[in-house]
């Protein structure tokens, strides 16, 4: 075999142990919490018939796509979101029960241009629930938010919510109907906390192409103070539109308060999301100990995007969880830390002779439910089982020498502050099965 | 949006809830026991440069290969399979600590022709120990083998295991030294389960070429009984390579009966193991309930390997789990069940008045630990809320109405025999928790 220089692509990582180690817990109570409220997981190939894709992420979406040609010619690519996926499943899945929740943890593909926490395979977490229209299915999705944001113990955070309509509303008053330019309004409001209002309204007149008396309105619009909806209800007086959509709002938050959730969310009227096919709800989530990180939850209501493989236009809220953004907010926070081993003991082998009993220990700190490990190789140099250890940050190390043994005993090292305890070994599981986690 | 036709590639699968819910449950209990055997997750990329998977898997598997160029013109393929990705990772991380105890349990894909069975995207479960030689570490993989066999009660099982060095002493013996030549009597040797032995000595005789004399010992060969190792000691009189390799079983052997795994483990002299890298301990799995699916566990000792991208050639032992059979198996033994929904209770709404009690309770019910939903949508028809319950395979119906809120009280459905009762709310969830796994 011809020696190859080992590399990884720019963009791609390797997760090593010690950050997959509570990258893993952070999943696992992240995925209880969705079965708690009764989603299903799913899971849909990496690989969709390129037409399957196309068309839906935008033209500069499509340039993304890792996009090619397998071996029966089939023009074929790599998901680029889990969204897509889910529609295409759904339109093929004529049958399945409705309201269908199902959330989804997988990766997806794009050859962005890599960048400082921009990679070219990265992980979405969404959840989804398909077929329920109304303020109750956008709790639940809310609900489960705010669920898991509390399991991960993130400290506090706010939901800020608004709703599709109200941009529907401010728009067609100042006479904004094409879609392609309402869009690009709305994406251009969505960096208002990026880039500021001022170089906001710049680019609206210059580059939009908004004329004065619309920038007024706007302006105005955005003046409207965050929660207020009796002062937004006057702003948009005889607007049937935009007073439904703030209607909507006053239901899904009600109801959210009666849940026990509504501390955490507050109807902020700038926010916009720059994706275009929401069509009610949408919100993003802060975290108040770390506000600079941006949003670490957000989603909306799509209603209709599941047509788009020709299957009905069923009612659609999603919450889609920025999980790269969260375990960085964890580890930061000290809720989650890197971890290099599962292991809680490290057995070691004294000499040959102790082989046995240390295979045995082990095997019966692992039947009490103790991760274990038995130190493997040559016994000739001790203290490097010790090193061993040290490295894989174990905590905890047996002895189980020809003096050990003669007493019936085991010797467990604290390697944090090097104390020792002599103990029978029914004592040494008992106290190691307590401790470990 | 242009409507397309929704479908999948062929060999590719959507895992709906009721196969994800199980199969989760399964990993579950295999990573379970991979943690309590102190080995550590690793996820590499889906994507690697072809450069560093061809040439590995042998002509056949280069073409297999989903191999495209990138839009920056790298010549790129999706991993197909977690050894090779392991070994670059190995080699591009010089400072591990070893010995390394990883998993990994992550799709592959594979251009193969579709069939019964065989898809060309499928999960692969491996785990490995690199840096550690000897009986210690074999024993140590067959002994996370069997723990995740019991965990997964999948009834009684053997391993059966034979060692590389056999081989050499027998080819040896014959004169068969050529590596090509010796791949290609191996390979014939592991089909003897599927097309019997008669077969296998056509093919050596007129395929591999083997002389009269060649055959006839290998045919002696095949006759020594299994297990019986003294038989093999004497048949191997004076065949140094071959008696090491025996011996070393034997320690292996040894070694795991002082573990307590020993009796799930036979030696059987013609275990082949049909890829060409192994160098020692081989070994696969049979389950006494369903030998017919064939080997839904195998691995061995593969030292060297690891020095494909020219890093230090460490010893490495495998095991991989084979975990589509072992899926269908655990379906088979009704070990696991299809499952639509992760739902224990549906909370249902009587009327828009109920609404708010049936939020509130599903709530209490989720703070309590019991995977709850509320009915989301329009109340009008109160009998479909129960229709959904039934097609999700939901176990319990909470109702709500007024009767049941005059009273304080919540009524329970079991769906299974239609029985009733009558409760607190705080009664209600005490029973709900006790019964939800």
């Amino acid at each position: 075999m011809a020696k190859i220089q080992a590399r990884i692509l720019r963009g791609f990582r390797d997760y090593l142990p010690a950050d997959m180690i509570p990258r893993r817990a952070m999943f696992s109570k992240v995925e209880d919490v969705f079965r708690i409220h009764g989603f299903a997981p799913l899971l849909t190939p990496a690989l969709e018939y390129s037409e399957c894709l196309l068309g839906k992420y935008g033209d500069e979406g499509d340039k993304l796509l890792y996009r090619f040609e397998d071996n029966g010619g089939r023009d074929i690519a790599l998901r680029y979101d889990l969204t897509v996926p889910l529609a295409r499943m759904v339109a093929m899945n004529g049958g399945l029960t409705l309201p269908f929740k199902r959330y989804q943890i997988a990766p997806v593909w794009r050859a962005e241009k890599p960048g400082r926490g921009r990679f070219r395979e990265f992980f979405q977490c969404d959840a989804d629930i398909i077929g329920a229209a109304g303020p109750d299915a956008e709790v639940e999705i809310l609900s489960v938010g705010v669920g898991i944001l509390k399991a991960l113990h993130v400290g506090g955070f706010t939901i800020s919510m608004n709703h599709r309509g109200v941009f529907d509303g401010l728009l067609a008053g100042i006479g904004v109907e094409d879609p392609e330019k309402k869009a690009e309004v709305i994406r251009t409001l969505d960096k208002l906390d990026k880039i500021g209002q001022d170089r906001v309204m710049e680019i609206l007149a210059s580059e939009v192409g908004l004329p004065a008396s619309s920038l007024e309105r706007i302006a105005e619009f955005l003046s409207l103070e965050d929660g207020d909806l009796d002062a937004a209800k006057t702003f948009f007086d005889g607007d049937e539109v935009a007073i439904a959509a703030l209607d909507s709002m006053a239901s899904t938050l009600s109801l959210a308060q009666e849940m026990g959730i509504g501390d955490h969310l507050e109807v902020r009227l700038s926010i916009a999301r720059g994706l275009d096919y929401y069509t009610g709800l949408i919100y993003e989530t802060t975290l108040t100990a770390l506000p600079d990180i941006g949003s670490v939850m957000s989603g909306g209501r799509y209603d209709g995007l599941m047509s788009m493989f020709g299957a009905p236009a069923h009612a659609a809220v999603g919450i889609s969880l920025g999980v790269d953004r969260l375990y960085a907010a964890l580890l930061e926070l000290e809720e989650i830390e890197r971890k290099e081993s599962p292991t809680e003991v490290l057995v070691t082998v004294f000499d040959e002779e102790s082989r046995t009993a240390a295979f045995q220990f082990t095997h019966a700190l692992r039947a009490a439910g103790v991760a274990a490990e038995v130190h493997l190789g040559n016994t000739k140099k001790f203290g490097k089982q010790f090193r061993y250890a040290d490295k894989k940050q174990i905590p905890y190390v047996a002895i189980l020498g020809p003096d050990e043994r003669a007493e019936g005993k085991v010797r467990i090292r604290t390697l944090a502050d090097g104390s020792e305890q002599l103990l029978s070994n029914a004592e040494a599981i008992q106290t190691l099965a307590s401790t470990s986690s």
